[in-house]
């Protein structure tokens, strides 16, 4: 039966067809010239998108094993480092530095609120001198929550204390401001199937030439995700093992269709889309989890009405809706409804979304006024959105045009 | 400019058409009910096709990730174990072993020769007692030199010595004869892109009992390779990272076509097929780098004609006859020409390799007569092949059947 799904998960994303067509074509070596010249281009756009001049080095695996990388290519066994988490992708980076006898000291932020700069301020001065931490670990978008913690002046605040500064990108580079040069973060990652709207596979870190210095001290056990040898096969045109060759030509594809929107125009939509999200829900009196302050831009965590279970409301959404939401994560399952908002999203799926939720809360017999989640997110949409005009809609400028690719 | 090519490296392997176009369906939850119903039936193909009833778990990485996954799920640091080494495989087990502080000690063998069943017997009988080795390390099909290596009777030599036996047969499963329970492989592992003819990003990696008890022993760091935690997941239909979707639901779609040929008909065609490859060669008078004996049914190295450099013979094949192989790896670089013939390949495709070979020969002022080699494979291939019968095409028993429906 034809019911083509409304995939609103925070990752893997909606895969334009230009791109699943990409990464469907006929398969070629991967020690060629072909895709040293793909891997060549990719990693310039991926400079590009990420702003940064320093290494980009992609591995095939998702973005834990980018993590995991990150981890294992600066740090040594018995290093102190501090670990702030609010979510369970900070839970993720302790349990890494863990697994590797990294000494992981945890700043735990209460779910749903930000990391304050002040916070990471106060933990870096007791830090100071030969006994303190060498680096700082902490998301930029908490996938988990739906939070967007405040990087750029928390980038400042670490700069000054001349920590190692790792940060776990994932689900924010692409979809939320972030400038790794300027901002001196020296190791970042994400992944293919995040705002890149690729499928997963392929995982990407970032390595200032400070990092490298910490490369070189750096006694943790690493092979395949060893990123001096990936660095080594890139000036090459290749890498250290086989990689997902589909994944990397359907990230070029995406990639392509990204630099024809522009990274200004697509932060500037994922933006207005989450506002709209948020605007939505809360015309509903579903209270939004994350600080408004530091809503994220990729994804949005909501409580369901008291007395709807969030499973069974995910659930009928599925199965009755076929729209594809998320649930909670560690120990907000159960608890909590994630909607995904990045890639290559259009308003259209917004409301589409809406127009799903609003049927489903009927069935659970919530009290709502058909219409009302989309006129308030369509309210927002209007108040933010650029208008197109003819020469817009020429330029690419319209938030929605890579939308129409799909 | 429409040249398709013939992918003729021994991984990434060509892909069907069928399995390309199922790699490129609309993106979906990797945490829904779809995903762990494909899981689920993947793991049991795989473990049909394996010949095992252990553990068969999924990593999102290419082989080289799951060679990694056997050695830090089982081991320790400064545990003594044997790699044996005849080609540039070998070389990676050893050096992950190094890598993770595993004292490994190494037994290298002439390359383009098997690692021989006396050879493993009286290294081991240098390992007994508590100071041993704990476990014996081995290629199964050595992709480099084109060895299928004598597994079954290793096993028994290993078998009869209680250590833990690791296979890498990445690119020997699903091409050559292999039973995992039968022969005690503990852990085995093998990729997406070998002979299963998917795209390049799944590996797979078998745990035995005996292996689980490594694992509560070893202390080696993990966290993406984890391979309790994989299984915990699958148990759960799930994995414990965001899986490379779109080649978990290739591999399925390629083992519905492996299946439809059957495990035995599939080996057979590529005994036919190796065996037709070397007799070609051996029509052209190309000295082929394998011991007959132990000649790999996935890949055939051979040495180009003297006075031929074998990087310049590979790049007018490409260049200007669209067939893809591969040249050696390590120490062999610029000594070899590899043509693979693992996954889903047809006798057209060998007589393809071979119509290109003769022009290119040719064009280094070869005395080739066209159509030499030709003859000679196909004239192989007619006394090997089982004749098709109008009920064999209609039972699917046709050696190149899976062929047709690319």
């Amino acid at each position: 039966m034809y019911r083509p799904q409304n995939l609103r998960i925070p990752g893997p994303t909606v895969v334009p067809q230009a791109v699943l067509a990409a990464s469907a074509r006929p398969m070629i070596n991967h020690r060629g010239p072909e895709f040293a010249a793909l891997l060549a281009a990719l990693t310039r756009a991926l400079q590009d998108f990420l702003r940064t001049q320093g290494d980009v080095l992609t591995l095939t695996a998702s973005g834990s094993g980018a993590m995991e990388a990150a981890i294992a290519n600066t740090l040594s066994r018995g290093d102190k480092v501090l670990v702030f988490i609010n979510g369970a992708f900070g839970e993720r980076f302790y349990a890494i530095c863990k697994a590797y006898g990294v000494e992981a000291r945890r700043i735990d932020v209460t779910l749903g609120r930000a990391v304050e700069p002040d916070l990471v301020r106060d933990e870096l001065a007791k830090e100071k001198g030969r006994d303190g931490a060498k680096a700082v670990l902490i998301q930029h978008n908490e996938t988990s929550t739906g939070v967007l913690n405040p990087l750029k002046e928390i980038s400042e605040v670490v700069r000054d204390s001349g920590k190692l500064f790792i940060v776990d990108s994932v689900s924010g580079a692409g979809a939320a401001e972030l400038e790794i040069d300027e901002w001196g973060i020296d190791v970042c990652m994400t992944a293919s199937q995040k705002a890149w709207g690729a499928p997963p596979g392929v995982s990407i870190v970032t390595m200032s030439e400070r990092a490298w210095k910490f490369y070189e001290k750096s006694d943790l056990p690493k092979s395949y995700f060893d990123l001096a040898a990936a660095k080594a096969a890139l000036e090459k045109g290749s890498t250290p093992a086989t990689p997902a060759v589909s994944v990397y030509i359907a990230l070029q594809e995406a990639l392509r269709l990204m630099a024809e929107e522009g990274l200004e125009a697509i932060l500037r939509r994922h933006l207005n889309l989450a506002r709209a999200t948020r605007r939505g829900l809360q015309a509903l009196n579903l209270p939004l989890f994350a600080d408004e302050a530091h809503a994220s831009p990729a994804v949005t965590a909501f409580r369901p009405p008291t007395r709807v279970d969030a499973r069974n409301l995910i659930r009928v959404l599925r199965d009755d809706y076929d729209t594809i939401v998320a649930g909670g994560q560690g120990k907000l399952d159960g608890q909590l409804v994630r909607v995904g908002h990045l890639g290559f999203v259009t308003l259209q799926d917004i409301l589409n979304f809406f127009s799903a939720l609003e049927l489903a809360l009927r069935d659970f017999n919530q009290p709502i006024e058909p219409g009302q989640a989309i006129a308030a997110a369509l309210r927002a949409y209007a108040e933010s959105a650029p208008q197109p005009t003819r020469s817009g809609a020429r330029g690419g400028a319209r938030p929605d045009t890579v939308g129409s690719r799909r």
